[in-house]
């Protein structure tokens, strides 16, 4: 069975992205998923599908009791934190194919910064589910996903050539697309070469401006299928491939066990399935919204996906590459580096606008949005796309 | 797109169900995946996809390095503990049909005696994730599992007329196949009505001999698509349907928004879909594992999936007629009650040795197994059938 552009995305909506939401993740939840129903034109009695992510405290019944819904004939979740965001799609998609559900929401609401704060040393050995993983980070002194994923941008600094200059045209496209995003976090808060050679060290080779925003927040977006989706309210983004990829030897943010930690290798596992499924190459890609804990991951991620070679995203990347207007628009939104970290959803969103043509830096012509999970941890993609 | 008979179940396998495995969970779920591989004659090579409950400890990085696989390119969860086991193979069979995955494993594994025990008070409130529910819980004086079942349970007794020896009788069924199961934990320890009724009170109206195990132990079973199935070591294990269902009101063992807390409505909702996509009737049934997290619920579960009306379960069970060699064999296996729990994982195991006709305690001719997920709570079920 086909899966490829059966399911559309219909509708999306979120909450604004703050350091301190001042209610319950139920509440984000709800408002968000309010607001994509409301964008998809679909009563909250129509719904009879979940997908969110293992991580999300909201429950099922809750939010379904919360929001008026009646019965609902489908729920799963998927874990791996940032790697689960194509997941959700993926799930979604099958649901609906397979008539599992009619109408799935997928959600992913927090307070990830006035909660429980992932980037704390403290947090994030509560985050992490193996007891031999938090031994062995431990014992390493890697205390924090920043000092994770530093071992693995050292290694990638010494095999490829990048400089903290290459990290930092990361840093500056996205605070430069953020700064134009009203519901960035850094909005209007541009930065120079000069502000990030300056910013202080996180966990080396990381600076602060490398570290995407712990963020409060609820995204949500709407799944159908693509039949139906063309009598809707919106212009249908369907969903031409959806993906999850665990790699051999992948891990949550520490792939020691293989030969080499620096390529993406479960990210190459996702976009290949990506062009099989869709039947499409990078070249036919015309935004990509790629996962950014840390900005500098999206260098190996751009060349997993087949953007280019690997070790040459710092030639991909130089003279404002990525940046809007540039041959590949990387992150449109600000990524969560400049808007906001609700574990990758948020940039679901932004490619969904860019397939409706509605993103505040919105890229001319896009037919095909590439949108992605972490990288370097079990993960995910799809590729969305305009009718 | 029709998912029925697609997809089955070609391997499975578990550990000992004990109250001390004096093994990690890690541990527990390999041994349960390795001996689900070997019964259907596929190396762990080819897995290709995982589903799991979200409760279960174990990463799927770590599972797919402890057994020596290699890429994946499925892993989903279901939430909603004991409701999520007919989930996992909905889940399952959809990654198959629609092409996310070619052979799907299904787990679950925990120390759930030796490590943290649900049935205790402190425990059970770690697992209640919605504080809402957790404050309901807890300013009601109901800290336990067998708290909030027992007031469902109450209302049952009085909106139908059963009785306490009609619960025991439910007991005696369980206790009488587990007595004969060598792989029970109540293996040769029939009980007569007598023990039940003097069995101590855990929370009115539910006594001891009303609970399920706490168990550690580890189940998995193997998925892929029916037509290889033909081809591999077992007699394949279709998959005729599978269903979720949250009815409207449905939480976490506390249906206390809907106007009548008695009928266990998300059960049937699960059944009406499971006739509906394999084009049975509960006529069709020729044993059904129900889902026990207390003995007494079998009842309304009966009702719910239409093998009598409601309120009638007390004479549908009377004189042997759940028992083997009565009209519905339920639980054959003993029971959660009596052979052990594993959030209804084993059930499922059960049910599949039922079609493949090598259960211990065999019926005659088995055509098709209803297998349900934990009733009031957002659940799940399946009917397997023979090819």
């Amino acid at each position: 069975m086909e899966l490829s552009r059966k399911a559309s995305i219909v509708g999306i909506g979120q909450t604004e992205f703050s350091k301190n939401s001042g209610r319950s993740e139920l509440r984000l939840c709800t408002e968000a998923v309010t607001a994509a129903l409301a964008d998809a034109g679909i009563s909250p009695h129509d719904v009879d599908g979940f997908v969110s992510f293992c991580m999300d405290n909201n429950t099922e019944g809750e939010v379904a009791r919360a929001l008026g819904m009646r019965d609902l004939t489908y729920f799963g979740r998927v874990d791996q934190g940032g790697g689960a965001c194509g997941g959700t799609i993926l799930q979604a998609a099958m649901a609906v194919a397979t008539g599992a559900a009619r109408t799935v929401v997928c959600w992913r609401a927090m307070n990830e910064r006035s909660g429980a704060r992932f980037g704390q040393p403290s947090a994030q050995l509560q985050v992490m589910p193996d007891p031999e993983l938090t031994w062995m980070y431990v014992s390493q002194g890697l205390q924090s996903a920043a000092s994770y994923m530093a071992v693995m941008m050292r290694r990638y600094m010494y095999e490829t050539g990048a400089t903290r200059e290459d990290f930092g045209r990361i840093a500056l496209a996205a605070r430069k697309h953020a700064a134009i995003n009203p519901h960035a976090w850094f909005h209007g808060q541009p930065i120079s070469m000069e502000d990030y050679l300056a910013s202080r060290p996180i966990a080396e080779p990381l600076c602060l401006l490398d570290c995407c925003q712990e963020t409060d927040g609820g995204v949500a977006f709407v799944i159908t299928s693509t039949q139906r989706a063309r009598d809707l309210r919106q212009k249908p983004v369907l969903i031409s491939a959806a993906a999850q990829g665990i790699r051999k030897g992948t891990n949550a943010m520490a792939c020691f066990y293989r030969a080499d930690i620096s390529p993406r290798d479960e990210v190459r596992l996702v976009g290949d399935q990506l062009y099989a499924k869709s039947n499409l190459t990078s070249d036919d890609i015309d935004v990509a919204i790629i996962y950014d804990h840390f900005g500098p991951s999206v260098m190996p991620a751009l060349e997993a996906l087949g953007f280019c070679e690997y070790g040459e995203a710092k030639d991909f990347i130089r003279d404002g590459g990525i940046e809007l207007g540039g041959h590949l628009p990387v992150n449109t939104h600000g990524g969560q580096v400049g808007e906001g970290y609700i574990h990758g959803m948020n940039g679901v969103l932004e490619a969904v606008r860019q397939v409706r043509g509605t993103a505040i830096n919105q890229v001319e012509t896009v037919n095909h949005v590439m949108v992605t999970g972490a990288s370097g941890v079990p993960t995910s993609g799809a590729i969305l796309s305009a009718l």
